[in-house]
């Protein structure tokens, strides 16, 4: 009997050939659905792929060969799958609610506690509205500054960003992250210290950029306020923390009733869902961020109980490990027709990449599949005028994730329609393509000669046969974003199964944070440090140009 | 002999095995420079790749033999080198200031129009700074918005944002590109429209996204100055139009006066440096806008003259070429440590990905060669807590360039020396990697047992031997973003030329302008329109959710 590998080859093989289009009409190849719709909430539409009921047939077989079900039942069970740091990774936890399913980390229950800061963050943004908390000098607060960076940045920065026609709290919140001066400086160069509060957000609280930025932004407030440069009783006021690590907030300066705690065994890209969302709190109010975990709860028990031939993140999951491993996709481009989710991509790109950009498995061996392609993309229409020429005609295979709402949170649907149809228009060209012959006869009704149009319509062919998955939702509603973000979590876990990978740790990025401690001291004070010659020319350079 | 194709395979074969830090100690195999500076202001640094003498020779050849030099001079020459539209591609015109190189677009010199319009633009700025232009209601304007997308948004987009520390003119520049009407809705929310100046930014002036936001801000503003909904007259004077198609501008209301022209010889993905640069002048003043020009001119200049190999673009365009097509990279970062670059990959997207990403010769014949790679990328440190997991440890071949200045545009120059020692340490992290022997020292030093640091060791390991171009520059002034974006721009130019393709069109993106055409009706009137099922199965569901 061939191997499962060797079935998907022969298979892609078979399909390279296949036009999507020409399925949609085969009802003999497509006897299955292939749409899935959340709560009638959240539609994913598999339909344009080149792919029949025998591809979901042997993703599924894949699934269930690499132990899908008894992964996801051992991460619900809160196992510590995260092996290489034995931790579990209970995401899930942060989004359940009471009454709903319980969660234990290692035997221990989580969820009281989860519900105990879903509390406190709740009562924070109610002594904020009512202003029982102000600043050093009586004010009332109007902006938020969450300094993070990574998982503390990325995930709080789509959410607000994404919902905020839901911002009507009257609180400001911005987001500052490199360590770059510029980010604080720009950020800061209109605001009003008397009414800015600060978020300072790192699981370790040793985070070099944020702690940076911290420091920054007390001497910029203590200035702006006019007390001493080194205080921090008085300037207190303007400082909360969220961490994992509360004594080294207090070590900071920061009051132990302003601390928010998380865990563990949250990562730091999971965890949006944790204190970690206390500036989406603070911007939309308490209520819609417990919306925002109803949806994502709502995807995790979609995840946990739908069989795998329906299960709509372990077909994302297997689709996305098949087109890498078998059909050489390098990258993979997310594509909202959604202004506000302008920021999906970024976040997604850390998502995924940090989780699976892995060459090690669960086993310590070196792994055989292709781990996580390149995450990018941008806002339809915006990026039609951008790399969408690449995407129609160029030499690679990408694949591609669109998504929209039907209704705008503007007041002007009619404008909302041209958007939408632009994106099923894209997604028609996407499938379809457009054949030489086609385009000579639109070239000709245009007005051109025979020669003209020959060469313009030779310029003009496009394949088709492209990889997209459709998304559409009613409204980008904090349920629906919550849905949505969860899909792509599991999405990642699937991929990472599948490839026998751990997506939970990041050992790869320990080294450039060594190497950085090491190299400073050599910029700021004519230390000698052992370094390669190009980089001991280029920081001669940079030096000279210091001079 | 031969062919040029096998020396650079069977080059690939031993260079795959070369470690780059050995390289960097071998006089022999290094005799000639690997890095460049362009008039002491802009370093490109190639000391970090797997390179050598020969890597050089060869890229070189491959240059020779693809007529980059007489291509190049029938650029500069104003020939009409993008064929299948039979136009010149002038972009070097734009920057070429008086007494410098004169250039030609098919014979007629077109340097004289270029100073005059550049002139129009400094005037024009002239009468915002002192007030001679004001808004309808005779108050001076504050605000700008530029209503452009892709070749008209992308640009002075990212140059605004680069050069923000010169953004003294009082005159707060945005930009509003997307068709979905939120973009629009959240650049309008804060603003006054008596003080708001909107400039129209379209070559053709038919694009669609542009006039459906040019309509929405006309009313938006009548709306708010009390004026007739359909007024044109009153509200004339807070729109300006940057148009090659002035005659249509005229009839969406634009006065004569107030329309900036450029040509048909000036590509949207190229045209920063014309009156698509408005913005940019209001927003840093044209003195400096002229010095951003200056930057690219010189630029130019060294393209023009510099041996192949001492060519800095010349020797980007082919390395990317050759990682490309013997490395199998598929996609190119661009990591810029510098938060007010944060726009330049998205930038770049668009000037290489629309120039490239073609499948067909300038002989109309498909194409050999793999095209444009995914152009993509974050600001450091930023994206050192994102993907940079996956450059470290995933499993494909990504080519970087990462940017950096001495200087910082703030006071804090201490802080950006964090950033500085953060970018040279990447960029040894990605050179030299870090075997598994060294990981355990280091677990082991950190009081792990053997057993745990083993563990830790093998999920540690970095290959290294990465693919980076370091760039540095004393400070982020306009005169270097000039000479940078010359070179991406030129960078472009020698890909396409290796690859045989013209980066000058883009038929790619004209089929979806048209489908989406045919669906909007179908969207808003229930009129039947024949398309495949699965976007008829979509379109059903959002017309439901929207009922």
């Amino acid at each position: 009997m061939p191997s499962l590998d060797g079935l998907l080859d022969a298979h892609q093989k078979i399909m390279r050939h296949t036009r999507a289009r020409h399925l949609l009409d085969d009802d003999q190849q497509r006897r299955r659905p292939f749409g899935f719709t959340l709560d009638d909430t959240l539609h994913v539409d598999f339909s344009k792929h080149p792919i029949n009921d025998e591809t979901i047939e042997l993703l599924s077989q894949l699934c269930q060969h690499a132990g899908l079900e008894s992964k996801r039942d051992a991460m619900v069970a809160g196992a510590a799958i995260n092996t290489a740091e034995q931790r579990p990774a209970l995401h899930m936890a942060l989004r359940s609610g009471p009454g709903q399913r319980s969660y234990s980390a290692d035997g221990e229950p989580v969820s009281a506690e989860v519900h105990r800061v879903l509390d406190q963050i709740s009562d924070f943004c109610d002594s904020l509205q009512s202003g029982a908390r102000r600043g050093a000098t009586g004010q009332a607060f109007t902006h938020v500054v969450n300094i993070g960076i990574g998982g503390s940045d990325l995930g709080p920065r789509m959410v607000c960003q994404a919902l905020r026609p839901y911002a009507d709290t009257g609180l400001e919140v911005r987001f500052v992250s490199n360590v770059d001066p510029s980010d604080l400086e720009n950020c800061l160069a209109d605001m009003d210290p008397a009414r800015t509060l600060f978020v300072v957000a790192s699981k370790t609280f040793t985070t070099q950029e944020t702690l940076t930025n911290a420091k920054a932004a007390r001497r910029w407030l203590n200035a702006g306020l006019g007390l001493a440069s080194d205080d921090v009783a008085q300037s207190g006021a303007h400082f909360v923390a969220v961490t994992a690590a509360p004594q080294r907030a207090e070590d900071f300066g920061i009051q132990a009733s302003a601390i928010f705690p998380f865990w563990d065994w949250v990562g730091g890209r999971y965890s949006l869902w944790s204190a970690i969302g206390l500036p989406i709190a603070l911007a939309i109010g308490p209520k819609r961020f417990v919306e925002l975990l109803s949806g994502a709860h709502a995807m995790d028990e979609h995840f946990i109980a739908a069989p795998l031939d329906q299960n709509i993140p372990a077909l994302m999951g297997a689709l996305s490990y098949y087109y890498r491993n078998y059909w050489d996709a390098a990258s993979h481009a997310v594509l909202p027709y959604d202004q506000n989710l302008e920021a999906l991509p970024a976040y997604l790109q850390q998502l995924e990449m940090e989780s699976n950009g892995k060459s090690i498995t669960t086993a310590a061996e070196p792994v055989k599949a292709k781990t996580a392609p390149v995450i990018w993309g941008a806002a339809g229409t915006n990026a039609q005028h951008s790399f969408f020429q690449c995407l129609h005609q160029g030499t690679d295979t990408v694949t591609m994730d669109m998504l929209a709402a039907a209704k705008s949170p503007t007041q002007d649907q009619e404008q909302h329609q041209i958007l939408l149809a632009n994106f099923l228009a894209q997604g028609r060209a996407f499938l379809e393509g457009q054949d030489q012959a086609l385009a000579k006869t639109r070239f000709l009704a245009k007005g051109m000669n025979d020669e003209q149009a020959e060469l313009a319509a030779i310029n003009s062919q496009i394949v088709g046969n492209r990889h997209i998955t459709m998304m559409i939702y009613p409204e980008l509603t904090p349920w629906v974003l919550g849905a949505l973000i969860a899909l792509y979590e599991h999405r990642v876990f699937v991929q990472a199964v599948l490839c026998d990978i751990n997506p939970f740790d990041q050992w790869g990025v320990e080294l450039g944070k060594v190497l950085a401690k090491e190299i400073l001291p050599a910029l700021n004070e004519d230390k000698l440090v052992e370094v390669d010659p190009s980089t001991q020319a280029l920081m001669a350079r940079l030096k000279a140009w210091q001079a």
